[in-house]
């Protein structure tokens, strides 16, 4: 599967690169790029989500979004930005009616290591996540020689912290730390990434609950719930293998009733293993990877993959990919994540829901 | 798959039944139901093993069994029965060296609760199994109407023997009992049947290693390996998603690099999955429910399921046969396992090797 790598995969050896399109409409309705006919972005708020995709107001689960067909033959755009703004705002007015009710305040404590630049970034996100839905959030940054120790006693202070009822180990962790010694110490009940073998093998079992779901798998299983699309009896294939989110993704779209098969990077002939697939979830981070020929006609595609490519075009120098050849696969799917704006917004979305799940299951809160 | 209950597979509707050939006869060379030669059955000693299979005398790995193919068209025999023969013999060899080296007896203790005479057919196969390699079994025989805590009481009391090394609860439980609640109340490192969650998750991601993996697909992944056939890179269907075998099933054979599909009750035309696999597991307990025309030529099948049929020709009245429509399949695959003598051996033999290697890392004997 490495040989199968591109960084661009438009049909013309020009089209991508050249196209003077900026990020934003780049990703606003992949029909354009080809009929170069500008729409406006579907990064848009609820009021405009409803009308744009046609929220079911009758429906009797009513956050069900039902995307409606484009009078162009063109994916339906799944709206993650938007998606998560509606569950941030869910969350905002649960962390109040519990606030209201018992008094208690969701709390998450993150716990950052070293200078890494994109850590940082990650981390002052979720900090802004926490701030906007009224969730507490508590952060500690040690330096990049901190001990492991150092690293330890500080997750069994917040173990110990009624308060905090969520701990967040931002990775990578500096090399002279043994990340699964670390991840071990969060304490099962406050493990809101989920990544604790405990939870991924309640997880697998049939008949057990894990505690938490880990985040990005949920926020992509959470989309294909809110766009109302069938799960069970469909036939879901997983692109990648990793711990964080190609197997739990499987394992989740299992539990939903799938029939799942894993390609991974000793798969012979992904493609057509992953042309039978009615959903496709792909986290493999090879940019542009998944082709058109690839993508059964109809398919709904969820596209975890964020990859930066080279842009000249793009005032940063580069824009971001997802795996999947968005342009092309937008001609045959029926429904798919764009990147950005697709999967992303959701994984911190539901970082928030773990958070206050944890919450009210401490304090026994319905 | 509901609908696709079989009790009988053979092409014309009166073979199985009426042919007048004995149970053993049946298993022991699938042509042979059509072509109506009688062939010695292959369930022999290790010696004949060799000359009949013809074991790698120059193999680098000495366990390595490599099957010739008939001169018919037929499937070779994965005989399950002779490699766990194999098996105990280098278990024995095991047990002898650590009790000279060290002075310790691998342990096992058994709890049985209840009357059910298959149960307690289970259990004194176990403890047979135990006598033949020298470790000690222990078993425990209580009431129908005990106490969930008197259970956990023997548990706990096993837990903190150092003579035991592995717990085995028989199950299933009565139903008055809570089952999670017992198995999770077995010692991590002493949970031979590897089914703790803790385990199922470890098992399920990468990087990560389970204490025991589960006797029943382990006994299938060693099968394989001792026959020599390829795992990585090939594509492996596995038919039924059991906690027990079908799911742990399908995370070894990913670890060993296949590319996996789950196939299950849900699954719409799972005949047509199935029929991409060069590896098929089932274990649904369905009779004969895969057909000659769901495996690829030159498939190898592993089966799990032993579901007993009617036989009036029998003289218990029954005959045992495994999901797979044994006589069809051997037309198609290039190597099958028979139902009995192929799998159901490898299951007790994986108990024995579990609770070896739990002895030893108690000991820290190499």
């Amino acid at each position: 599967m490495a040989s199968m790598i591109f960084t661009d995969c438009s049909p013309s050896t020009t089209a991508a690169r050249l196209l003077p399109f900026s990020h934003s409409r780049l990703r606003s309705n992949c029909s354009s790029f080809f009929i170069r006919r500008l729409v406006g972005p579907h990064h848009v708020g609820t009021t405009s989500l409803r009308a744009t995709l046609g929220v079911h107001s009758s429906s009797s689960s009513s956050h069900v979004i039902k995307a409606t067909m484009s009078t162009e033959a063109s994916a339906k755009i799944i709206d993650g930005k938007a998606v998560a703004k509606q569950i941030r705002d869910e969350i905002t007015a649960e962390v109040s009616r519990m606030k209201d009710a018992i008094g208690v305040v969701p709390g998450l404590a993150v716990i950052l290591v070293g200078d890494r630049k994109d850590s940082a970034t990650y981390v002052r996100n979720k900090k802004k996540a926490c701030d906007s839905v009224g969730i507490n959030s508590f952060e500690v940054h040690l330096p990049e020689d901190s001990s492991e120790h150092e690293v330890l006693k500080f997750i069994s202070g917040f173990n110990d912290d009624p308060s905090i009822h969520g701990i967040l180990v931002q990775l990578p962790l500096p090399s002279h730390m043994n990340e699964q010694n670390v991840l071990n110490a969060v304490s099962l009940e406050k493990d809101v990434d989920g990544f604790h073998p405990l939870n991924i093998g309640r997880l697998a079992m049939r008949g057990r609950e894990p505690l938490f779901v880990p985040c990005t798998p949920k926020g992509c299983i959470e989309l294909l719930h809110r766009y109302d699309i069938d799960i069970k009896g469909k036939k879901a294939v997983v692109i990648g293998r990793s711990n964080i989110v190609g197997m739990p993704a499987a394992l989740l779209l299992q539990r939903e009733d799938a029939t799942i098969s894993i390609v991974h990077s000793r798969t012979k002939n992904p493609e057509k293993i992953t042309k039978q697939a009615d959903i496709i979830i792909s986290a493999v981070g090879q940019p542009n990877m998944v082709r058109g020929s690839w993508i059964k006609p109809g398919a709904v595609i969820i596209d975890v993959g964020i990859n930066p490519v080279e842009d000249a075009k793009s005032p940063r120098g580069y824009r971001l990919v997802g795996d999947v050849c968005y342009e092309e696969a937008c001609q045959v799917a029926s429904a798919i994540t764009p990147v950005p704006g697709g999967v992303g917004p959701m994984t911190i979305a539901m970082l928030l829901s773990n958070t206050v799940s944890s919450a009210k299951r401490a304090h026994n809160f319905q």
